[in-house]
């Protein structure tokens, strides 16, 4: 959990920018929700490498006191540093990039204090079209930030081509499993093309929140504690989506275990984003000890859009249910336990259960109003 | 033939799951009938192998007289002793994998007296995407099990990427198709995403049993004796469908010449699992010495599934079909000879032949009874 | 052109299979029609190669006399020889593959007089998969081949994977673009489950003929003089078709400029057989020097199958064109010559042409009635 | 911007037809719109590169004072000259390919003058099939090129195989993605089967102008200043379209930012066919500084064909957008502001625009009539 720069600031980044961002999260207590991790994503590099060393340089006017001291603030104010750079000749921001430098780069992020490097994938001169290209690509990096000594978090920004689900496991903490999201719930635009990502050739970018979950549904059983399916970062608060529907972008990134990473503005934030950022209760279910994400139970169609069910398991017994509405209107529907509890069996299908809305607060004010008890279905639901 | 540990005990193995098991399959007479492999699959392993030797090392709780004690006793009873590995850094089960290690290991089931592999596929590192690299990996522990001059039936459990049935006629016994199989008989699952595993790039679990057959239909062209096509273990037993379903699932699995691996608890079983997976025609059609899988010779869509016919050729001049109704409800068709008998000819399509059901039984109680001749067709069959 | 064993007698074959039929080509004439190459396929080995030299050895029961002998008395009767083998450790029948023997192989064929090569694809150890892989292992034999100094035609029987149309042009004189045909018409079959060979991942067998026309469609734009598309041997005389479906398989194969390889038993053959195989019209158009395969100009589903109109042209300002009828009726159709001509552009289009009948004959008795002229448009012509 | 041989005279090329083209360029100025490199396609090659040196020749023949002389005259008349290769043993023509030739032919271009290189991907020995080994393939000529110290535009004609929008953007100027157009405006043609090029596996030819167009839809996200994808060249008054569907050909390869390069006989040329390529408003557009190709904002069927949104920023905070109708007749379109500027967001979707129609001259006589102003949306647009 974080902030990062690039869904707001893309390229327009600074010292200041960070900053002012780092002691929003600490003055609006963010960081007792979880988020620590700032992350200084693209066109934070000079023109060039040193010439000498090859060492990456940051921008001396974006960046005049250098990134160690930025790096040292963060720290100072409690949060962790996150650094970007691509598997590639260069950046997407058209930046240097890491590819044959990998060592040199991470022992120059671990002396700067990076607790976190984002991982990109452009211009990557062919290297990438099968899983062996792309592992070995993403496992120098691995390699290299594991030689520093230091806890790096290793956040691979490989747009899901050649299936890193199989194998950034054992390399990776998360895993990018599509192309950008796009501030929009869930418009098809061309610029993100594919049905599917089990074997995407453009993963694009431009894709919307809710094509980004249809994605996600095959993948959640290739995730778990430390291998993060991530969905990309959350544009909670950046204009482009309905109170309700980034209700359902945060629930559906929470259940699903993506990391939440931040990307809206957060000097200039809404009563309504900081409300929905800083929901505990599903933010306790995202960060939950089984780190597994639901299972999509079961999908269909209805004009203009599809009603999906959503199943998850937690800790202590409890789970997690969710219906995801991408259609225009409302509707409404039969939620059956055994489809709920498909995967625990006939006991819980029968079994008699207490209800919470993650959404409705309880008279403290908590998040997760207790809404009753159920067994075996809930007839007639209505999803807005 | 034979049992393993998975589809019921998953990870919570030891000797005594085992012995109690096999004891169970003596004393029921399971041998009998041709079921003599006894497989404990993953989570058999220590946290780690031996420091020194970087042998595998089996977990001293779960098999306190070791792995050699326990095949011992397997051997006695006559029964014949499988184990599980993967061809990867870790096994499924987050154990440690084979991957790099393939002679030491090889050679050391062989001296714990193991008569059966069922090597998996999980944290390949990427080893996996086109046929070579798959093959190459698969075949390393297919050398090294050679090598040790011990007959070990080798399994491989690689899920149906990259084509197996093309290479791994030459290195290996058998080999799965498809992602894991999940004791329902048709329900869609998000977790196993494909429709055809030609291509498939996540083979994923929750693979309901119709649909693995629906998968092994173009495949039976690559089997014979040897080279078997393997749909996964058998459900019969573990209570995710009815009976008539899992009679479905013992037919077909027998006349599609895949491997029958039990996969239920044999020491609690009720009468009617009993009388399935004792069906003594089923199984002699399975083992039958042409080793040739059944083809499916039409496949039509009906109401909420679909209606298709199945035909092979036995040894001794003799045929099995089959009719597949995967709709909720029942089905009236008419069977044309000449469809059964395609790939015969003319000369057979207008022959007599004596009919037998091979789910019911004879006045002497043994399955197969005699339910009359046909020439030509048989009009309205019902298939429930 | 010429002969092959496959199609009708398997893998019973013999000196005197192939010695009888050599015989029947030359009494019946069909040498003078084209005939030429006699092709001796699978199964003619030994069970194992020479073990002092490894040189390829045949079965000396089949073969009393040696391959050599067989050789000269084809030569003798003014027929070519060809022989079979397979770029993999086994051939498809299970006999010694020529996979790592390919120099001593060619050697060995050339000595032994062979003129014609077909070399298949079983058993290739996961060779294949990218077009790289498969190229080399095809020009290993055709770099042997051309060491022999003997001229050998090289047929790789490859099945179309990894687009051979792409890279076999500079290696081999024709390729086979998908799995083996089926003596049918257009039934769908299992074990040629894909709809196109673009990038099938199974060409599997049981190709029914029209099924075989539909995925040489858009590959004639690949072919040309000394490369050729290969759409398998011909079924015509095998008994699986009508006679005008036999007509159409002719037809078709001839102006896609597809090999004209019998496959029926020539020593049992009908008149109409021998009718068909020796149209002379035909043939001319399948050895015309264009070497330019028709193109499929339009293709409309009608009630059971398609409707296609195919276009092609021959030297000397001349043209073919065919339609294409897949469904169980007689089809009524315009044929607009901006579509016969459409390549050819306006003048062509608009002009008058003296139409041929290939299927009837003239007074004289030669193929190829005159039935009329025609400026701009066919209307209503009828397909059966 | 140029001229190229190909498109209508193929193979039969000289110094005559190349020089004849030259001078008509300059005659008509159209240098002055842009137009100024000269292309010589294939079939320029003698039959063998020099015996002793390895060096390309060319036709003596057809050059008959060689190809320095011809570019000497070029470069005389302030145009500048382009030679054609392919990555392949052969060119496409049949002629000597560059395969293994790098370095010595860059060297030779270069010291004949050349400008610019089309280079091709015909008869490439099986060198393709993932990215990498299409990436060092033209990387090899890319580099051979920059060695020689002559600035060459290095303009890659490798039909969209293995995604070169993502790893030639390193190596080349433009590549083309797609295969080879056909003068026709929307015909089908089973030469050019792919319904998408994102993993097409038979580029082929015969691809009619909107179905390029289409293909190139999610890829203009790949492009930009230096890096071009190439939508092949112009047919423009070759005769295959209409005039208005000429001006869509002239309009989308412009605002998709494809090289526009002439294919038509520009010594024959039909006033109108002049009008359209010297449409300065459009040529400025494809030219402008930004280098952002148009993105298609929305598709929808019509009957017989789509209509389709597209829009694209150019600099100056000017924007242009294009409305495309692949049906048989008119259509009326309501045009919504929020799709236009989709990118741009809420504050120019509600913004006042002054609109040109670029396809009419104001009273000076100059592309780009002002047609009104529009706020928020356009009601009702006619697309014929």
């Amino acid at each position: 959990m974080g902030w990062n720069t690039w869904n707001h600031f893309a390229c327009n980044i600074s010292e200041d920018t960070i900053l002012s961002a780092a002691k929003t999260i600490v003055a609006q207590n963010l960081t007792q929700y979880g988020y620590e991790y700032v992350i200084m994503d693209d066109c934070w590099q000079a023109p060039a490498r040193d010439n000498a060393t090859g060492a990456p340089v940051a921008d001396p006017t974006k960046f005049p006191n250098g990134v160690k001291a930025l790096s040292d603030q963060l720290h100072a104010m409690g949060l962790k540093f996150g650094i970007y750079s691509s598997a590639g000749e260069n950046t997407c921001g058209g930046r240097f990039g890491s590819l044959g430098y990998e060592t040199i780069d991470a022992q120059t992020y671990a002396s700067w204090g990076a607790d976190y490097l984002k991982y990109d994938n452009c211009y990557n001169d062919g290297r990438s079209g099968y899983p062996l290209i792309s592992f070995q690509r993403y496992q120098n990096m691995s390699l290299a930030l594991n030689a520093t000594g230091r806890p790096i978090l290793y956040s691979m920004c490989q747009w899901g081509e050649d299936q890193p689900w199989n194998w950034a496991t054992t390399i990776a903490n998360s895993w990018r499993i599509s192309g950008d999201i796009m501030d929009n719930f869930g418009r098809y635009d061309d610029r993100c093309p594919c049905t599917s990502m089990l074997d995407c050739k453009l993963s694009g970018y431009h894709c919307a929140m809710s094509r980004i979950i249809d994605f996600a549904a095959p993948l959640g059983q290739k995730a778990g504690p430390g291998r993060w399916n991530d969905l990309d970062m959350l544009e909670v608060g950046n204009g482009g989506m309905t109170y309700d529907e980034y209700v359902t972008h945060f629930t559906m990134w929470s259940i699903l275990k993506s990391p939440l990473i931040l990307g809206n503005d957060v000097t200039n934030m809404a009563a309504e984003t900081y409300s929905i950022i800083t929901n505990d209760a599903l933010i306790a279910i995202n960060q939950d000890a089984n780190g597994s994400p639901a299972t999509r139970m079961w999908k269909v169609l209805v004009d203009g859009g599809d009603l999906s069910l959503w199943s998850g398991s937690l800790v202590n017994n409890t789970y997690v249910f969710a219906l995801l509405n991408t259609s225009p209107s409302n509707q409404t529907v039969d939620i059956e336990f055994t489809d709920v509890f498909f995967d625990e069996g006939p006991a819980y299908q029968t079994g008699t259960y207490t209800l919470y809305d993650l959404w409705q607060k309880s008279a403290s004010g908590a998040w997760g109003l207790t809404v009753g008890e159920a067994t075996g279905s809930l007839p007639g639901v209505v999803v807005g």
